[in-house]
């Protein structure tokens, strides 16, 4: 199955992963995903925002799903993913070929712009699958060529006029997400595998910044509105800020108005990501961040707005079905780590439906990079751990 | 024939001009060119770069040749450029009102991508056709598309496979650019039309730093290679150094790599425009920031290239021209006075050709922006003016 999906949305220069939702890539996979499904003789429910759960109908009673999702961020890494969606499928065929028989329906996920890489909301397809995210709210969002997401969907055969929420415990009984990790807490602790305990508070910040454009020769220094000195003592204020706190600020995506060499800029936009270990932490540290940059606004003749375009709560992913994973394995017992990064899982968790998340150990700990990586052996390991999962969690 | 050009190229959101050459709209304000040298029985003649000389073919000997250019920056003004080609038409038609009799030939010239807003290199078209840059070093110069100068050229017929440069002092015996000013100076002065001395050296620099990526929130601070935090460092050296030595420094371009929001950028280009009063300022100017900025990228564990894309040197305009156009006048003497802002004629200058400039005042003194402005009756007295000089130049 890697070797297949491997090449998809690969690009050649820096053999980083262009897989952007409703885009072509991504369509390849999702139809790679179809076909694995009809060869496992699996039942494809397809929702009207684009997800998928390909089900093995056995048992009775709502379902134990396990996925991920196929979409990338911009030059992302092969395992971010595909390495959730792949492995589900793999521990699949390990269950069958070991006689297995689920006491309740088991399915396989996958969960459109989880990324938010091209319409800015992360999560996107698990947020309005279970209604966390309304369709009146999300349908208007624009990718960057000024696509509308209902536009994106339509042309594709997804034009339900009012598509409604239908994913909650009533068909799930539970939902685990395996994923490789982000970061390098397995390495250190010397496990393959690990569970997760919570997701840190996250959200994303657009800075508008807002100055006077002119000719960069003529006009002297001290005449100037120059919108990308805001940005650029913002950037740095974030990174001190999070440094100082322990906590995590990154501006990894600024748009220049004109963006001409010659000119001092009209306007720079710049979207902040910033993830604290608590709620109160986050909202202190985009508020200091925010008051700094409006004093150099303010220095700078410039004019700020800052708009949080999405900003996730905690997420304390379920403590009994965390343990229940955790413990009493051959090697002992999986350790339980709480992770930065937003998932799919995390929506689940905060709709009600337990929820848990297996990582997979990442030698350098490097994510959303062409360098991401996981060991064979590792991967090997995650599909076991999976299956075995589901075999507890199915029985 | 202002009313004409107007809607050309302008974006209805900014209500600023895109003319880049070699694109439709610069196209077309060309053909509108061709068109006014036929009504005005011009003879026109066109080189193997694009650009234009509509000739009044009157008297004997080298050519008094007055124009200015017709693309802009991007998101630009309407007088920069234009002002000075339709003032170069209006002035030929007072001229001939008059019942003036030329003793030598007068040319209205057009230089392709003066702005270098498309290729880069400013002052393409004339340094091409002076051959101050050689056509074998320009054709493989390419726009953000990647799309290369040649074949640019090409796809409308400029196919010429070696061509050379023609433009000298034989054909030419002088060149005045009469441009919108970009800057206050007259303003102060309280003069609406100005005459050059002098062009401050000026260079654009390209700024590339590679960093790492990696994933946003899962990526320690201290794990870190940013190497958009070397960037943000070196835009506000740029502008302390540039403010501390009254000179100029500008961070108006910047592209990001993946420019993704939960991504540790890969890499950062940047480019840096800086003038200053001498050649030696320039370099010092130029050598404190990149010192900085090398400082900066050694702490954040960045790599970092400066590139020099092009740098022109102090051009002194012939002073006994400026001083032989701009004094005697019934108003008094018109004032000389230095710009920042390269131009073609600057080119020309440093190419043997005898040269000067005619600035019209611009109220705010902004350039290079939607906001760009002349007064009607200041362009008519630079139209008055330009026939004048013609006058005194081609008798």
């Amino acid at each position: 199955m890697w070797r297949t999906i491997q090449p998809l949305g690969r690009a050649a220069r820096s053999g980083g992963y262009f897989r952007q939702p409703f885009a072509s890539a991504e369509r390849e996979l999702d139809a790679w995903f179809v076909e694995q499904a009809g060869a496992q003789r699996l039942r494809l429910e397809t929702d009207p925002f684009g997800n998928r759960i390909a089900w093995w109908d056995s048992g009775a009673g709502p379902g134990v799903v396990t996925g991920s999702h196929l979409d990338s961020v911009l030059d992302g890494g092969a395992y971010d993913g595909p390495l959730g969606v792949v492995s589900a499928l793999a521990a699949l065929e390990v269950l069958r070929d070991r006689g297995f028989r689920p006491a309740r329906p088991i399915g396989v996920s996958v969960f459109v712009e989880e990324e938010g890489s091209r319409f800015g909301l992360a999560c996107l397809g698990s947020r309005l699958a279970t209604g966390a995210t309304g369709w009146e709210q999300a349908r208007g969002l624009r990718d960057r060529d000024g696509v509308r997401l209902d536009e994106a969907m339509a042309s594709l055969g997804f034009d339900d006029e009012n598509p409604q929420p239908w994913l909650g415990s009533e068909q799930l009984a539970c939902f685990v997400e395996l994923h490789v990790e982000q970061g390098r807490d397995l390495v250190d602790r010397g496990a393959a595998i690990g569970v997760a305990s919570r997701i840190w508070p996250h959200g994303r910040y657009r800075f508008d910044i807002a100055g006077e454009p002119n000719h960069a020769g003529t006009t002297r220094m001290e005449d100037r509105r120059d919108p990308m000195l805001t940005y650029a003592m913002t950037a740095l204020a974030a990174n001190k800020q999070a440094r100082v706190a322990g906590q995590r600020a990154t501006f990894g995506r600024v748009d220049t108005q004109p963006n001409s060499t010659n000119s001092v800029p009209s306007a720079v936009t710049a979207w902040m990501d910033a993830r604290c270990e608590s709620d109160e932490g986050l909202a202190t540290l985009v508020e200091t961040i925010t008051r700094q940059a409006e004093d150099r606004a303010e220095r700078d003749g410039t004019r700020l707005a800052v708009t949080a375009e999405s900003v996730s709560g905690a997420v304390d992913f379920d403590p009994d079905l965390a343990r229940r994973i955790a413990v009493d394995h051959e090697d002992g017992d999986w350790p339980i780590l709480p992770t930065q990064a937003g998932h799919d899982a995390g929506i689940m968790s905060t709709q009600g439906i337990p929820s848990a998340m297996l990582f997979v150990r990442n030698p350098t700990g490097v994510s959303h990079s062409p360098a991401e990586h996981a060991e064979l052996p590792d991967c090997l390991a995650g599909v076991d751990a999976l299956a075995e999962t589901l075999e507890r969690l199915a029985s």
